[in-house]
């Protein structure tokens, strides 16, 4: 039984918050009528407001025309309980599966991109591509994330973090430090 | 008490092994006779061969020009119980403060750069400046690590992952499926 969150919108400035303890997440895109979905853990947050990520996605990728053509993804983020979907989806091709079928995933309308959301998933990351000087050479593409829809409940998800080698780091406790931080280091 | 790991030569490609799950670093670096210290979160995996990461390192922060400059940087890895080192590090400046002897850490010469290691971390990576396309817009550095140094033990870290908000994610365990990957896919 698959969860389903009940989700609010999250201020685009504070994707870091999950984004930048490094889980591997699911990124869905769509050109034309071909829909996708791959797992992908090489990705950083580069700027608050605009709100970045920069990400590596092999140009051997299924998706990389769906992205690189429609100029647009969605960065989902699943939890442990879903980590055969993570797996599976990492381990077939989009040219031969059609993704939300095989993994029993639902695709939702996203608000600003055509990409479909994964309503299974944590959070939601609307994107669009905004630089490509890295695409060529290093197959590195530069996003904004224009919307931004997050769980409102657990506060944090439980994410799992690849390590390559079949091998996931799962995350552990959050603790927070709130005398020990100066406000604009925060 | 500190610890000190025993430490030994990582193939550069498996950096992604420490990397990729997202932790928390310190970044050591040195211009001629300045040294300094810095904590960074939005850092990823670019490429295996050559061994690339990518990282966004705003222009503000005093180890910004050493790194520029020099061309180099070391990525070390910190564990759960130097939280109050790691965050103190990302709380003042390199401009107003000797880092390695304000937080009792220990410099050690690098092979192939002259920014130091810092011994009490679990590993250490060191790394050449390859691509300065996205600086002058994003502050965003191509790294090649060139050497990589880990602790012959533990098999993982337990690694600090920042949130935002003061809040660090703890690592968790680790898992592996081994029979769920297709071999080109680990």
């Amino acid at each position: 039984m698959k969860k389903t969150y009940r989700k609010k919108d999250l201020p685009v400035a504070d994707i870091r918050r999950y984004l930048e303890p490094g889980p591997t997440v699911l990124v869905s895109s769509r050109w034309k009528d071909t829909v996708n979905i791959m797992t992908m853990g090489w990705h950083t947050v580069m700027e608050f407001s605009p709100s970045m990520i920069g990400c590596m996605i092999t140009a051997a990728n299924y998706s990389f025309e769906l992205i690189r053509k429609s100029g647009e993804c969605v960065i989902n983020i699943p939890t442990y309980d879903m980590i055969d979907t993570v797996i599976g989806i990492g381990n077939c091709t989009g040219a031969e599966t059609d993704k939300f079928s095989a993994f029993g995933l639902t695709a939702v309308a996203a608000e600003k991109v055509k990409a479909p959301l994964i309503k299974e998933c944590y959070a939601n990351f609307e994107c669009k591509v905004i630089d490509k000087h890295l695409l060529p050479k290093y197959n590195f593409f530069v996003l904004e994330v224009v919307k931004a829809h997050v769980a409102t409940s657990p506060k944090y998800p439980t994410t799992v973090h690849y390590r390559g080698d079949a091998t996931f780091m799962i995350s552990g406790k959050n603790i927070a430090y709130p005398g020990k931080f100066k406000r604009q280091n925060l």
